[in-house]
């Protein structure tokens, strides 16, 4: 038996987000379905971070366990000749059998994608949120500076969820602006539920002029969801990575 | 009675290319259905290119005739409301009678995006064409600068088609690469059917080394579509903008 680690692309436009439930197609469970062909087995993968519907992911987290005689490696290429298209698994290795994707330090890497310009761009509907208005990026990078390092973010979590502890550690929150094309980059420790969107959300709002940066710092004090901006649309998110660095992998 | 311009832009995923057709839904029926029901008025645009299924735009151009009362600037806002999200119109302006979008002289620009890495990118699966072979740009680049230039392009032009002037100027022929993201823009007074295609697909056998530079000198010599490589896949394509220097518009 060999634990097997999966680093999973994909388009969540189509998708019921990740985590496995009853109304509707979820990345989880065409893995599952696809895995188990593959091997023979009945397999169950354990994701890291169960992303919301339409959010997508260039390098989500996922381990099961096998007795498939495919070397580890090649498991990535044998299972995306089975995938659809909008999944792909980047890369397969074996880890340690105790190995777990989330119960162990973890950083998380995210990107928001805003097109701002005057028009849509069609083709680009599907992984940015667009917005018109101009927005002041120094503005939002000051109100971004706030943000960083550790705080209780209870404002800026869903508060549709029953985690009790709400203080996570931002390293590092970047606004890049190219061509029309701002890009939120943002890596922590650990993301609340929907926490990435409405920092994003209420991050526009500044940049927008209806919030000042200094608003941001009241915000994050008052721990109150409703203090804080809406939570910007899912199709903009992308999970980039999750690093162990505990682990090294 | 005026002349309308509109500046299109659309994801042609799902689209069987600009100009109707009997065997699918197209980019100009469909602005025709919603210009029609905008107007009250039955309308049929004329347009500049006729992008092929799959193929996007940034900027393709078309112009129609109307009486109707909506301010030509505000048409473009009026229509995207009924417009479909994977067609745009970026702009719209009023062009004397007698302008047309074909019977004079334009530049044509078109960018052609290629995602080479190992994997593929789910969510770049719709708007480039991927190569997971390492690709020598430098090769690309000496290759190109043959193209340059006036040339009669009998070798990059699909074989069915009745055009008798195969000589076409190419203003610029550039190969940039962004990470995983390696974009060919090129800038010509007019392509002849999937001539662009028909040079990225020959680059890229220049990329891989399949061809030296120095043979796409003489396979544009040869005048001979089956001397060239193959037609590269239309959704890395992208029609970005169509000037009229006689004109300024």
């Amino acid at each position: 038996m060999k634990r097997i680690k999966l680093t999973v692309a994909y388009d969540g436009t189509d998708y019921c987000g990740w985590q496995i439930q009853p109304n509707g197609i979820t990345v989880e469970e065409v893995l599952n379905r696809n895995l188990s062909e593959l091997t023979g087995e009945e397999i169950t993968v354990t994701g890291a971070s169960r992303t919301d519907s339409g959010v997508h992911a260039q390098g989500n987290v996922a381990v099961f366990d096998s007795d498939t005689t495919i070397p580890p490696e090649r498991i990535a290429y044998a299972v995306n000749r089975k995938l659809p298209e909008d999944i792909v698994v980047i890369r397969s290795e074996e880890v340690p059998g105790d190995w777990h994707p989330r119960y162990q330090e973890t950083e998380k890497t995210y990107e928001y994608h805003i097109l701002n310009r005057e028009m849509p761009d069609p083709v680009r509907r599907r992984d940015t949120y667009f917005v018109s208005y101009p927005l002041d990026l120094e503005a939002m990078r000051r109100a971004a500076a706030y943000l960083k390092g550790e705080h209780d973010f209870k404002s800026f979590c869903n508060a549709h969820t029953d985690v009790q502890d709400t203080v996570r550690t931002i390293y590092d929150l970047d606004i890049i602006r190219s061509g029309d094309l701002v890009t939120v980059r943002i890596r922590g420790n650990g993301f609340l539920y929907n926490m990435v969107r409405i920092i994003v959300g209420t991050l526009v709002r500044v940049g927008r002029g209806f919030y000042s940066p200094g608003q941001v710092k009241e915000i994050l004090e008052a721990k109150e969801r409703t203090s804080a901006g809406v939570t910007a649309p899912p199709q903009g998110l992308v999970l980039v990575k999750i690093d162990y660095p505990g682990t090294g992998t």
